[in-house]
C-alpha cells in the first residue's frame, strides 16, 4: 500500500493518473487516467515493423502521436531506422532520451529552433529534416555556414490543395537550384506525406504520388545532386502505409535508395478513424497475417447519475480526443473487476472536465463505477497526459511513463 | 545571449515555447509559444476583484482554465477569498504551490482522490467539494470517518437537462437527510452553475437560478442543517458572473452568508466566446467602467507559402484552442518588429501540428514571419502548455511560468 503523497520524487505535486494508493489501475489509481496495455503495444509495434521489414522498406514511426521516448525505445529496439517528429523541441525531447536518428518531416523554421537542431547535431544526432522554400534554404544555410555545420535536407513534394511542399517539376528545380547554392545543405532525398490526400480516387492518386515520389529521387539521383550514397525516398502516415510500401518496395530502391515509411498513429491504434483505416488496408491485402489493435484507453469514474439515462463522467475535452468522434463507452469495473462490456451506452457532450453519457433508464450503472472508453485519433489523447500508464491484462500497472508535449 | 542547451536546470529537454536564443519573444523563443500579456493579465485581475468587492461578494477564480501557479497567486494578492478547481490532482497542484482554500466544484469520487485531499486537509488546507448523490456521501463519509477527520461539503444544485447537481427540492432533501447521518461531512452551503442554461430565456433562468440558490440556502441555514457560522452560496462561469453578483447582492447574504463567485476565463479573457460574452455584460451594465481585455496569444510562424494565398503556419491543435472557433490572426511581425495588424487573414483549416491561412494573394508574408494569434476559450489553449510566457508591451519575456495539466 502506498502512502499518498503530495510530492512525487521530482518534488512536483502528484499529476492526475498518477499512482495514489497502490499499482492496480482500479483500486490504486487517480482517475482519470490514460491506459496502454502493454501487450497491445508490443503486439503492434512488431506487427508495424515486421510490414515495413517485409516491404524492404525502414521504418521511422512518426513520435508526434505519443511523444512518449519509451515507446520511441521500443520501436528502435524492435528495429526501427529512426524516429519521425515534427518539431525541434519535439526533436530535443527524443534525443535527450537516446534516440539518435530524427527525421524531422517538417521545414525547421526560426533561429531558435535551427539552435535547438545544431546543438544536437554538434552532440552526435543524424538529422534530417525538409525544405521547400528557396527563403528557408538561404536562412538554414546562413544560420548552419556561420556554425560550420552541414545540414541533411529532403526536399518536400506536395500535392495540388494540400498541406506544405513544392507543387510541379518547375518549382523543385527551381529549389534544387537554390540547394545546390547552398554549400551547408545536404540534400539527401524526397519527403511527402499523402495523408492530404482525399476524395473519390484516392486510392489512385495516393498510389499516382507514392510513384512520383520514386520517381522524383530517381530523377535527382541521376542528375547528380543528391549529396548521399543511398538517398532516402519517405511518406506514409497510418491510413494508406500499405500503398506507400508498394510503391516503394522495388529493387532497385532497396539496393540503392533508402525508403522509409513513417507511420505514427500505429502504435496505439484507435477505436474508429484508424480502426477502420486498417479495415480498409486488410481488404486490400486479405493476404496479411493479423491486424492492429487499440491499446489506448481512457480510464474514468462515474460522479453524478442526476437524471433517469443520464451518467456524468469525470473526465473531459482536456482526458480524450473528442475529434473527430466522441469517446466511446467500452467497459465498466466496478469495485476493482470487470462488470461487463457496455454497447449503446453514448457519449453525447463533453465538456473540458465532463463527459455527458446516456444509458438506458434501466442500465446498472452506480456513481464510482470505472468506464473505460477508446476514442478515435490517438495523437488527441496522449497530448492530453504528461504520464501514461502501461498495464498488464490484470490491470496491474507495470510502469508509468512521461510524455513530452 | 543564450547558450542553447539541450537540458534545463531540471534536467529536462527544452519545451515548445522555451527561451533559446535570449529573452525577447521574436528573437530568442523556440515558436510557437503561449504568451501572456502581463499588464493585460494585471488589468483583468483587477477588474474582476473590484466587481466582486463591488457587488459584497468573495472571489475564488476558477483556476481549472490556467492551472498556472503564478495566476493563483496573484488572484489571491488581489483579494481573492480562495481558489476553484475541479479536480483533486488540481487541487493537489495548487495547494503545493501554497493556496491555502480551495473550493472543489465538483464531486470528489474515488478512494486515491480522496487519499489526496485527505492528506491535503490533515496539512491545512481549508477544502470545499460538492455532492449530489446519496451513495457519494457514503463513500466520503466512510473514507474521512475512517481517518477520523472531517470534510466540508456544498450541495450541488442543478437544473434540468443539466449536468451534475440535484435537481428538485425532494432530491434536496433527501440528501440533506443522508448528510445528518454522515458525521464525518459538515455541510457547509450550496453550490451551483449556471453556466448550463441556454435558450432564449436563458438570462430570466440564469436569474432565477441565482435567486433559487440564494433562498435554498436560506432554507437550509433556517433549518438549522449547516454546520457552518456564515454558510457558502457560490455560482457563476464567466458568462453571467454579472447576473449571479446581482442574486448574491443582498444585506442579509453578505452579513450572515459567504456569496462566492467562481469566474475563471476572465483572467486571460479571449478574442471571441468571451469577448462577447463580455460586450453583454457591458450592455446589460452600462455603468461598469471598463472591461476585460484579452491577455493571452499564441506566437507561431510562417513555414510554407505553397500555393498563392495560402500560408502554413508551424501551429497545430496541439498549441491553440480550436474550439468553439478557429484561431484568429492578429498582427505580423517581421525581423523582430512588428510589421502591422492584420485582418481578413482567415485560418481555413487546422492540424496536429500545423495551421491552413488563406491570405489574399498579394499580401505581404514571409517564410519566418511571426503572427499572433488570438482564440475561443482561454482553457482549451492553456492545457496545450507546460508553460506560458509572460511578456511586457515590447515582448520581451518578464516570467516563464509552469502549467499543472
Amino acid at each position: 500500500m502506498h502512502t499518498p503523497s503530495l510530492s512525487s520524487a521530482t518534488g512536483q505535486p502528484p499529476q492526475k493518473g498518477s499512482l495514489i494508493l497502490g499499482d492496480h489501475l482500479l483500486t490504486g489509481v487517480s482517475l482519470p487516467a490514460m491506459v496502454l496495455h502493454q501487450k497491445v503495444i508490443e503486439h503492434n509495434i512488431a506487427w508495424m515493423q515486421h510490414f515495413a521489414d517485409h516491404h524492404h522498406a525502414h521504418l521511422a514511426p512518426h513520435g508526434k502521436t505519443t511523444m512518449m521516448p519509451a515507446l520511441f525505445s521500443r520501436q528502435i529496439e524492435a528495429g526501427a531506422w529512426g524516429i519521425t517528429l515534427a518539431t525541434a523541441p519535439q526533436c530535443a525531447a527524443a534525443f535527450a532520451h537516446g534516440v539518435k536518428r530524427l527525421l524531422m518531416a517538417n521545414q525547421l523554421i526560426g533561429q531558435a529552433n535551427m539552435a535547438l537542431v545544431a546543438q544536437m547535431i554538434e552532440d552526435g544526432l543524424d538529422f534530417y529534416c525538409t525544405v521547400d522554400h528557396a527563403d528557408n534554404v538561404r536562412a538554414l544555410n546562413d544560420f548552419f555556414a556561420a556554425r560550420g555545420q552541414q545540414l541533411q535536407v529532403l526536399i518536400e513534394l506536395g500535392v495540388a490543395d494540400g498541406r506544405c511542399g513544392v507543387r510541379d517539376g518547375e518549382a523543385l528545380s527551381a529549389l534544387v537550384e537554390v540547394i545546390r547554392q547552398a554549400p551547408a545543405l545536404r540534400l539527401a532525398g524526397i519527403e511527402g506525406y499523402e495523408g492530404m490526400i482525399g476524395g473519390d480516387s484516392a486510392l489512385e492518386d495516393v498510389r499516382a504520388y507514392g510513384a512520383r515520389l520514386v520517381e522524383t529521387v530517381r530523377h535527382l539521383h541521376d542528375s547528380g545532386v543528391l549529396a548521399t550514397p543511398a538517398p532516402i525516398v519517405t511518406a506514409s502516415g497510418s491510413k494508406w502505409f500499405d500503398l506507400i510500401a508498394e510503391a516503394f518496395d522495388q529493387a532497385e530502391l532497396r539496393e540503392h535508395y533508402t525508403p522509409v515509411l513513417r507511420p505514427g498513429c500505429y502504435v496505439a491504434h484507435d477505436h474508429r478513424l484508424y480502426r477502420e483505416a486498417m479495415e480498409a488496408v486488410s481488404e486490400r491485402r486479405p493476404e496479411l497475417e493479423g491486424t492492429l489493435e487499440p491499446a489506448l484507453e481512457v480510464f474514468a469514474q462515474v460522479q453524478s447519475l442526476p437524471e433517469p439515462g443520464l451518467a456524468i463522467v469525470a473526465m473531459g475535452k482536456r482526458d480524450i480526443s473528442c475529434d473527430p468522434d466522441l469517446p466511446m463507452a467500452l467497459r465498466l469495473y466496478r469495485d476493482g473487476a470487470l462488470v461487463r462490456e457496455v454497447s449503446g451506452w453514448q457519449v453525447v457532450h463533453i465538456m473540458d472536465q465532463h463527459t455527458f453519457l446516456r444509458v438506458p433508464e434501466e442500465a446498472d450503472i452506480q456513481i464510482e463505477d470505472v468506464i473505460a472508453f477508446g476514442a478515435s485519433h490517438p495523437c488527441l489523447t496522449f497530448d492530453k497526459w504528461r504520464q501514461g500508464l502501461w498495464v498488464d491484462d490484470d490491470l496491474a500497472v507495470t510502469a508509468v511513463e512521461p510524455t513530452f508535449f
